[in-house]
Order: structure tokens, then sequence, then C-alpha cells
């Protein structure tokens, strides 16, 4: 995959927490996923579809660092797991991959999303089945950990 | 939802299964899904973008029912969720979107698709997040349940 396609999805998710949550995440270096070690309780997935490209996307979140997300975007926080925080994983997918989208678009590559699904389950771990290179992206915080995972393949 | 949109992926996954896994599931009464109850072990999902509309499919297996159909399509069963049978459910994931989208395209109803991607862990749960009713289709079987939830809203 290109390195192109990497860093807006990290921007774009770095940008949208610290604007959104005033939290500052601290990315760690992307990887070549090879197994799906990237366990979390909640995650928003997206597809993707362009002439150029198709795939997907999925942002995990420890429930721990999902609720401090919560707890500083609404004043909130409920505990668990619940239809709110289920919502706001939705929103934050949506508007990482509307960022993203945007930066890609000013590259020349363009794509429409889809609509946002959350997956709620703890230690789920998503295998994304495109036929292209999975990127893994770790991201690490006090209140736990968070990975984006990206995979695009050539449009049929 | 209109209806037409809901048929389609019923009979492509009755299809699938009888012809790959000479398996004959029961279909339940679609309903309207108000909460996050259709839990289950394995899942396909798929996000999908046409002109007309935009929208997300989950195809939602308890684990027991996943591993029979591994068993009648490749005559080996695992006992566990392993990478085969992830790859196994993002294939009839693929594969149910791509006959609803023939028989909803001979309907005049364009889409396109991104690529499936897998969620596994015990009892997860998926919420469609997309601004439009959201569908659950119950399936049983001797050997567990299955469901597929659909969800389509209006292109912006």
């Amino acid at each position: 995959m290109n390195v192109n396609f990497i860093n807006p999805f990290l921007e774009s998710l770095l940008n949208v927490l610290s604007t959104m949550a005033c939290m500052e995440l601290v990315p760690g270096k992307p990887q070549i996923k090879t197994d799906n070690v990237a366990k979390g309780d909640i995650s928003g997935l997206m597809g993707m579809v362009g002439p150029q490209t198709k795939g997907s996307l999925s942002i995990t979140f420890e429930q721990s660092l999902a609720l401090q997300i919560m707890q500083n975007m609404l004043g909130e926080n409920p505990g668990v797991i619940n239809e709110e925080i289920t919502d706001l994983v939705g929103e934050i997918t949506n508007m990482v991959t509307g960022g993203a989208k945007k930066l890609l678009g000013n590259k020349g590559y363009q794509f429409e999303m889809a609509t946002p699904m959350v997956v709620s389950g703890k230690g789920h771990t998503i295998s994304h089945q495109a036929n292209g290179t999975k990127i893994v992206m770790p991201f690490s915080s006090p209140y736990g950990k968070a990975f984006i995972e990206i995979c695009f393949e050539k449009a049929a």
C-alpha cells in the first residue's frame, strides 16, 4: 500500500480527538498486519469505494479509552459501553474517514464512504478481507489503546 | 426501507448456503431492529455505496453454525473460530452481497460493494449507523442461529 494512504488516516484521528475531546493520542509506528492481534472492546468500521480502489477501515478502542473520550466530549461517563458510546464511536469513524477522504482527495485519490458500523464486544478482533496489504496503526494514551486498521485493493 | 431491498439479501443467503454448504436455513420474519439484540460469535460486514443510497450489511453467525458450514463445505471442522473460518465468513459475505446486488440491479437499484470485514468475538453486537430503518432477518438451523442486518440511507 502506498504510504500516501496511511498518513491521512493517522492525522485525521489525531486531529478529531484533539479538537473534539481535547485528547492527544501518541501514535506508534504503522505496521503491516500479519495476524489479528489488535483486540479491543468497541470498534467503528467503514467501507470505502472509489474508481481507483476500494477497501475498509476500522478504528478499535479499549473500553477505558472510549469512556474517557465520552467524558471529555460530553462531560459524562456511563462506565460501560452503551448506545451513546456506540453512536459516538460511529460519529468519530465518520469524521476520521471524512477527514482522510478530504486529504486524499487533494492528492488525487477519490473514494466514497459507505455508512459506519460499530461493533461492541469484549476483546473482539477484526479481519479486513480486501486483497491488499493490511496496515495497523497503534495509538497509546494514559486511558488505553486504540488502533486504526486499513486495507485497500484495486477496484475490480 | 423498501421491502424490495430486503428479500434479495434473504434469498441470497439461503441460496449461497444451500448451494455451497448443502444447508437449508429456515428464515424467520424480518423485523425492524430497535436494539442490538442480535448477538453472535463471528460476523461478516460489508459497506455499500450507490448513486441512490448507501448503507451497510452484516451477517452474524453463532459459532456452532459457522463451524458446521465449514464442515459441510470443506469437510473439516477446526472446533474453534480460526483464520480459515474467518476467511470463509468473508467469502460468504461477498457472495451474499454480490447475489443481492445482482437481484437489486435487475430492479434498477445500483450499488458498489466495498470489501468485507470479519469480526470475531464471543457474543458481540453490531450497530448499523446509517440514518435509515434497520432491518434484522433471523435464520435458524439445527446447528445454531444466523442474522442478516441491513440499513440503507439516502446518499448525501
